[in-house]
């Protein structure tokens, strides 16, 4: 049985997931967190849809083991391929990224022509785009493989960023798309520049921001918030290679000091 | 006791090895040949030691189920980490692209500054460094973790491409720097903008060539090259996982057509 004080659960194959991370933190400031990267066999954008299952089964059970009372699917690829599995396997909720930021995309569309960005494997699943299909939008899926490394690498203002994201959304010019999700943790880093090739008027979807709230409205509806009594809440972070490097990588997509890594 | 006929193995991380491959097919036109991509766990260049060397004897212990006589390590990055464990371990002489690359590299330069292009894990090994140090050479070295990346996505023309090698060669202008290896398999296919940048009196070394010659050498001492005649020889190829994924990405980086690919 879960208790209010019980941490929430994230995990993603990185870093990344800490944008997710962050938005969880705004909005619900009182919660206990754990968040595990799957750093051993990272990026999950380039692997097998059964190695992703795989992957993502080990990461919950690490994650279960901690007591987790809700689960966070904080990767794009992984909520692609393994959300319905973990929902149907665990005994507690989970939510992923691609719920919330689908309905995100449906409510800005006023065109009903959108455009989804995300690592290769994310869209070969085609689940983002069977989803918005079948709610009638003209989608236009584009693989990014390059953006994540970029921001990696430090370099999301650097003049190539520029061209590459030029070269990615070349789809888009002179077409009728008015929103984009990204749909990728890492995007949200490259978001200006993707804005500025495209122009004001189409609107970029976090999907983060909503899922933190959908979790705040599910931990309500099942009595599991925290009270907060021991306010400020514990953070914990695992990585499953390379503690070290997990820390150091941190700092472009968390916005508080990760002093202590621990190999999961 | 290995045969003539025996094949030589090699793996790499993926398909970034078939640059190597392809320099031993041309110096070794009669040997059958086994290639294992460990495409479920790549990239190498950015786990943690202890990862990679269980990766690469695993690999190894792949290969030598299909009775390998020699077998090639076309992973600078396993090689900088697990070399020696695998020499020290296997039945079979192993041979890697470490040390035909740093000889050649010795050779090229006249200022005794060179540098070093690797992967962040193969630069964080110190592999090159120690060694090329050791012969009072003068080293630079240079990690470039987008450079495979952007090879795998073909873009090694693109405009972008030429920004990222500049940003990452800065440390190279003004510098007396006149060799420079190309510590990782992906490389080759980005020389020509390397060389634009630098100009035609740096030399690029691609220790796949010499590494052939350094096979062709061993086998001969040994009394172990294929007489060559059952030719045309045996390529077959083995990946950990997505084997039509491996037969989509190796066409930029070999230059026969490689139809079968199966799972290891």
């Amino acid at each position: 049985m879960s208790q209010q004080t019980d941490p929430i659960g994230l995990f993603d194959s990185g870093v990344g997931g800490l944008t997710v991370m962050r938005e969880i933190v705004k909005s619900l400031p009182h919660e206990n967190l754990v968040y595990l990267g799957d750093t051993a066999r990272l990026p999950y954008g380039d692997k097998s849809p059964s190695a992703i299952v795989q992957f993502s089964l080990e990461n919950a059970d690490f994650l279960m083991q901690q007591k987790i009372k809700l689960l966070i699917v904080a990767c794009h690829t992984a909520c692609a391929h393994a959300i319905e599995i973990l929902q149907n396997t665990l005994p507690i909720p989970v939510l992923g990224v691609k719920s919330p930021g689908s309905q995100d995309l449906i409510a800005a569309t006023k065109t009903g022509h959108v455009a989804v960005l995300a690592t290769a494997s994310t869209i070969s699943s085609g689940a983002f785009q069977t989803y918005l299909q079948a709610q009638h939008l003209q989608v236009y899926p584009i693989a990014c493989p390059l953006f994540a490394p970029l921001v990696e690498e430090g370099l999301q203002y650097h003049p190539a960023t520029k061209l590459i994201a030029e070269y990615y959304l070349t789809p888009l010019k002179d077409s009728k798309v008015d929103a984009i999700l990204l749909a990728c943790t890492h995007y949200p880093l490259i978001a200006p520049v993707i804005q500025e090739i495209l122009g004001p008027a189409v609107r970029l979807i976090e999907p983060a921001r909503s899922l933190s709230l959908e979790v705040l409205e599910l931990l309500r509806s099942q009595n599991l918030l925290n009270p907060g009594s021991s306010y400020p809440p514990e953070y914990r972070f695992f990585a499953t290679s390379d503690p070290e490097k997990f820390c150091r990588a941190s700092k472009i997509f968390f916005p508080l000091p990760i002093k202590k890594v621990l190999l999961a």
